[in-house]
């Protein structure tokens, strides 16, 4: 990657700060551009100076920028890319930070200029919290993230990705948008639909005597509703085959419970506590959890 | 009550181990006289002195009890309550901590004497460790107990085991055991369901990518598989029932999701987030979780 100068990012919620925040500790003589859609959340930015320079105009964001970074909600990318194809500078990178990526893809494709490179990509660092005032530039240490390409993807937007996030700390893997968007409706869709499942399912009264299982269990059924709706909707055939499986595992076991099975139902719960314990084992050896 | 001298009790896992700790804490000048069906688990009794006495007998070891506390698998009560019938003495209380409780109040019935007061008991103090060597005597203190009374429970029993939960500490509530098996079924026993039909749908190689959202929300997957078996054959309807609620629910959003109908896909998670709110608060004032 030439030397990088200027780095602009489109969204100055959590993640776009904590990016921007990341950057300027990071790469020395880099500045970072920022435009939010609502004056606001721009003048939080600015007060809160998680960007170099908060500015009005999305276009004007963009224009001289070395990388270009979209941090808003996904089903915005593709009128963002439309507004600011013509502006952008020849050799510039584009990216998202999304959380599903195929459709990414198809309008980076449909809006960009040949003269730009675009991959896609999902640093996975989340938090409940939201706004440029819980942003932390070590949010993206030691996360991991995903940069997808397609066949038609060009390397260099690739290379120049997988070098700007490991400075950043993470721990890169490219796969294709199908396949990220396949493995993220089972391994992080399909947790939050049952979560908000299990919390539609039960009345008020019942509730009083949930325990620590019924709470932990839940958890992320806490998250924001409409990042939520984003991400269904933009991976919505995943999503649906997710929730068929997680429907015919259950009535699997309900099966076994109605029959009186009682080995086929030690043999379901034990298959599920050995590949959890498998999970917790690999987790804590790659550090993710204590 | 009258004064209490001994308490019997059949089991010494983490639980009935911690009853015993917690009485010989609270209760001055009253024994345990504890009975573990394995050799194994009567040493390790003894030698960590949970109990002020291991037996190698049942039979002996309720002979003289005031309390009868039976802590074992919820599979083996109806044989334990045939087995202790004809020794235990006269005004004698009997319970035992199971998880569910329809069908030990049945069992009961069925196998002691009209000479001894029975009622279920239900302390919600989990711990995920298992064994006398994780018996604590604060276990239960502070933490919810249901007693589980039908129209022929004698009111003697109810007012015994009020009082001794209580003087150990435990919130108690006292219900039907049809109204418990219902209500456990879907706050209890769906989530573990949820949590290890979630585990089997996800394949190893897919699992290298599950964040923190998909650990949390299997964590109770990781419990002993056969305690799971037990709880889930012994309340096998009311279990099967809340599976068909979870996949109704699931079912709608799938609907909401493959239609891209937005705004009903918002308003379940919106509903679902909400739910939960108010699940944290209440939890949060009655300080059971922080």
């Amino acid at each position: 990657m030439k030397q990088l100068r200027q780095i602009s990012i489109i969204g100055l919620g959590l993640l776009g700060s904590s990016v921007s925040l990341a950057v300027l500790r990071t790469l020395s003589g880099v500045k970072t551009v920022g435009y939010g859609h609502h004056r606001a959340t721009r003048e939080k930015a600015a007060r809160l100076g998680v960007v170099t320079k908060v500015v009005d105009d999305i276009r004007q964001c963009v224009s001289g920028a070395d990388i270009v970074i979209v941090a808003t909600p996904i089903r915005t990318f593709e009128s963002i890319f439309f507004e600011i194809a013509d502006v952008l500078k020849d050799g510039c990178t584009v990216t998202d930070v999304g959380s599903t990526k195929t459709l990414a893809h198809r309008w980076a494709e449909k809006a960009l200029p040949g003269s730009v490179y675009y991959a896609g990509s999902h640093p996975i660092a989340g938090s409940e919290q939201r706004g440029a005032e819980f942003a932390r530039d070590d949010l993206l240490y030691g996360a991991g993230c995903i940069i997808t390409a397609t066949r038609r993807t060009n390397a260099r937007a690739v290379r120049n990705l997988k070098q700007f996030w490991s400075l950043l700390g993470c721990c890169v893997k490219v796969m294709t948008p199908g396949e990220h968007d396949r493995i993220f409706a089972n391994v992080s869709h399909l947790p939050h639909v049952a979560a908000a499942a299990l919390m539609n399912a039960s009345n008020g009264g019942e509730l009083k005597f949930a325990g620590t299982g019924f709470v932990d269990t839940t958890r992320v059924a806490s998250g924001p509703a409409n990042v939520w709706v984003d991400i269904l909707l933009t991976n919505a055939k995943n999503s649906s085959k997710a929730i068929d499986r997680l429907v015919g595992q259950l009535r699997k076991l309900q099966k076994a419970v109605d029959k009186g099975d009682e080995k086929q139902v030690q043999r379901l719960l034990e298959q599920a506590r050995s590949k959890r314990a498998t999970l917790i084992k690999y987790k804590m050896r790659k550090k993710e959890i204590d």
